[in-house]
């Protein structure tokens, strides 16, 4: 039977979403318990992995297990056992051929900033930045970036792949008390969410102008893109199949 | 020149506000910092202490130095060594004879309580609650603690002291999003927020009626009152003079 769970978690203390050796990662921590919850070598695949630090609303991930399970006692004993980190919202039974990443209709990221003082709760869970920021130019420039586009310039450097090709349905720029940026899409590259919103925030402090995003996309090479927002104030919001 | 400072703190990581010996506190950060700023042996001296993993959002503590110093920068400077949990707000000159302990007029606590489900962002910060709770009953039993009483059943039971005399001007209970219970008064004592905070649970609960609150009270014996809250959900709010 096959299992999708929905789960939030806070990044702060981990290596990333996928397992590693010796490192604290969710993938690790989520395994390492539904293992032995269930008494068996469970593995789980997400919708797709997190980088260090960035934190999760809504992440989905399905597994694998010969029971049929009691989902309300099973979420629960799983939150017992669950660091206070990391927890399972839901649990549902899916069919044998459902796949948490291949099925992935649609994503949706969120990127929060502070543009007032500091406050130190929110040091993990928002970016804090300390210049002023021209927010009708940020909006002006995401529009060249909706569409379905090659987004090489967006993703990290390091990476060779066949396919850039994206899609990002909308990208809405929320400035009320926290400035938040909110992208949909069918899916994200590599670091290309704080790729973006490095490229926004040097767009909105006037460094470049917001038709020069159109040609950083348009060149396909990653060196032209700006500075990698920093990962506390990224969140996966949501996932859709 | 005797100089005030305003400052918030995420207790999450210490030991307390009062300094101990190799033990992560808020005073020992400040007082490091300082000193080494100011090049000096600085002490300093805040409104009062609050516990292990407690927060605030507005202490207060005055140090003296001999120098007169550029605020503005010297904000700055302080901020930049501060450990990120610990944020100087305001800093301001004050009389020589001022006091941030002795000369206290009001001070407001916030107690926080969570309802809704788990979200493992306000681990640290929100008292996880997960029964309902009689909010109008807890309203009721607040009545009975306002007003100057001597709040002897609500300290830590090993204190001994001359004067459990306190004022209590004010309890407000808010339930929106998160349940917040607001104290204002002209002092507290030593666990007085959080054991008031653990009895209103229990009125809440319907274990005891509201007005067994006036009978414990009235009892002046710490073992009548009820459960200690956990720190985590308990800020000092603000400290006036």
């Amino acid at each position: 039977m096959r299992y999708l769970i929905t789960f939030s978690y806070d990044g702060s203390n981990y290596n990333g979403y996928q397992i590693q050796k010796n490192k604290p990662t969710i993938q690790g921590e989520l395994e390492r318990i539904l293992s032995m919850i269930l008494n068996d070598n469970v593995k789980v695949s997400a919708s797709g992995r997190t980088d260090a630090k960035v934190h999760a609303v809504n992440q989905k991930a399905h597994f694998d297990c010969c029971k049929k399970l009691d989902l309300i006692k099973f979420k629960m004993s799983l939150n017992k056992l669950m660091p206070s980190d990391i927890y399972i919202k839901d649990i549902k039974n899916v069919k044998d051929d459902f796949h948490a990443r291949f099925n992935v209709k649609e994503k949706e990221y969120h990127y929060k900033i502070n543009l007032k003082e500091y406050n130190p709760f929110d040091r993990k869970y928002i970016y804090q930045y300390n210049r002023e920021l021209n927010i009708d130019k940020m909006i002006e420039a995401s529009k060249y970036l909706i569409g379905t586009h090659n987004y090489k310039s967006f993703t990290k450097s390091d990476i060779n792949r066949d396919d850039y090709i994206r899609t990002i349905k909308q990208i809405k720029i929320v400035n009320k008390d926290i400035l938040t940026i909110k992208f949909t899409g069918n899916g994200f590259l590599r670091y290309m969410v704080r790729n973006i919103v490095g490229t926004l925030i040097a767009v909105g402090e006037e460094k470049i102008e917001p038709n020069a995003v159109k040609k950083i996309l348009e060149l396909q090479d990653r060196t032209k893109a700006l500075k990698t927002s920093p990962p506390e104030g990224l969140y996966l919001y949501n996932v859709k199949y």
